[in-house]
């Protein structure tokens, strides 16, 4: 769970101190649990008019093992059984300081920041982390059948996670796939064939695995052979890659990485989830220099130890499509 | 239309090279044009599988006049018509020096800058920028019959645009409506009722004419109060505004500008928009101190001159609904 905010530096102290009183003191009133629950109802319903969300919520949740590949949104039987006291023990057993992060980013004073902190969170006691019990996983091949102008298809393969030696090779990996008008999917889905207007593929890590997650919406008409022609620039990958490719991957990580410096709510989510992530904060060199050394080799290599493959296919559509 | 780019700044002037060939000496080349087409009836089929951007395309297109009111997907005929013949007697008609803005933010060097876009674009010539006519208005309420889980619901009604004397005071208005959790659509017809997830109102404009734009989806069977309830908090608007709300939109607007101002690529768009609405640039200043003169008395007085009335509302789901 992760609460943001962003205000004025002569705010932060005020702010914090709201801050606490939500994380440490929250009301959880008993006479708002209808309407609560009638939202949480409609945001449920209203994914089933989103074919494209839909897909991936369903292409996550086969994809991982519960709990890690459940959506947010829950389901309808989770949310028919909430009641104050469910919601009021789920807080006092999760709201803990262990496994809390606090980062902040900008034009602070640091000893001023820290008295505060202490004095708002420093008694703050609870129980050891929960250990999480991952659920078994589900068929990795699903057709949901729906009957919509186009077919959705979400297709996903695990690749290291963050913090793994080959982590930057992975992500130059993606980029080559997906990261710009000039990436292989983007090229090869949509440009060249005219396949799908919307085709991307995105990293996505928890701390001990991660996935690379590819998307495309298709007529029904052209979804099988969208869906085989990503397939197989997803299976090409390890073939190799040009250097021209890694070039312009260095370039646009380099320059994300710039852009999201001269951001200070950037720098605060850059803070809190590489503590989350790595228990240590990187500087901007470390990665700079990850990025420099990316090689077509080096991210050739990586495929051929984590190609991608044992493939998550869930597709939407009028029709079933062949997955393989 | 417009192009856009954020670079780093030792890359700016090879960037605006690129730039000038693509506004000056564009390919388009006759191979590409049967991928593009494909690609541009997929992108207007997919919206069909929107209904949340349908419902908002439709109201557009109902409440303004053609072609301001024009969804820039398109529709299928005039892709099916389109030839890479009209497409260059298209470039050569709209791509012109009159009219156009070229607007950079950042670390630059304004002497350097200057002579390579009189190197680059001094010598554009074109005819004089084209008069817009304007098409009749179609009719201001519409229900488009679709088997969907929930109920969409789009409302615009006319505010006055950028550049008039009340254009702050609209701004405010909108803002009690909807600009956080606090605001009035937010707790009237989400937090207090349950009704929806989702609810919004915000400002639109064009250089002679701006609206006030509203969403709500809904299930289908609370999808008329959800209109009703939305409505009677647009007219209830006039009826008066509390210092409370107006102190709330006041450190929201303020907070926007200053977050607004921290980013390169938002600074280069105002510069740029603003010499496109104004024919000059607005100083932070001057922004932030209209802002502060911001009271309930001088919305509500607003609000009696230009009234939230002459809805169009068009809405989506299983069943019509009563619009007045």
């Amino acid at each position: 769970m992760r609460f943001w905010g962003a205000t004025l530096a002569r705010n932060l102290s005020a702010a914090l101190e709201i801050y606490a009183d939500i994380l440490r003191r929250p009301h959880l009133p008993d006479d708002q649990i209808d309407a609560v629950k009638a939202l949480a109802f409609q945001e449920l319903q209203s994914i089933e008019d989103e074919p494209k969300q839909k897909v991936l919520i369903e292409l996550r949740r086969r994809h991982y093992p519960a709990p890690l590949g459940q959506d947010r949104r829950g389901n309808r039987e989770g949310i028919e059984s909430l009641s104050i006291d469910s919601i009021r023990s789920h807080y006092r057993q999760l709201f803990q300081p262990r496994g809390s992060i606090l980062s902040v980013a900008g034009n602070i004073d640091w000893k001023k920041l820290r008295d505060q902190v202490a004095r708002l969170f420093g008694d703050w006691k609870g129980d050891p982390e929960p250990t999480l019990t991952l659920g078994p996983l589900l068929t990795p091949h699903d057709h949901i059948e729906k009957d919509t102008t186009q077919t959705q298809i979400g297709i996903a393969y695990p690749t290291v996670p963050i913090g793994h030696e080959d982590y930057h090779a992975a992500q130059g990996a993606v980029n080559v796939l997906s990261g710009g008008m000039s990436a292989r999917l983007f090229t090869e889905v949509r440009e060249k064939r005219g396949l799908c207007y919307a085709v991307w593929a995105s990293y996505q890590t928890f701390k001990d695995r991660a996935s690379v997650v590819c998307y495309a919406g298709s007529t029904n008409e052209r979804a099988q052979e969208t869906l085989d022609v990503t397939l197989q620039e997803l299976k090409r990958l390890q073939e190799g890659i040009e250097l021209e490719e890694v070039d312009r991957v260095k370039a646009g990580l380099k320059s994300s990485l710039i852009m999201q410096e001269e951001s200070t709510s950037a720098r605060a989510g850059t803070l809190a989830s590489d503590w989350y992530y790595l228990g240590r904060v990187r500087g901007i060199d470390e990665i700079q220099s990850a990025i420099d050394s990316l090689t077509p080799q080096g991210i050739t290599e990586h495929l051929h130890r984590y190609p991608p493959q044992d493939f998550t296919i869930v597709t939407l559509g009028p029709k079933p499509l062949r997955m393989n």
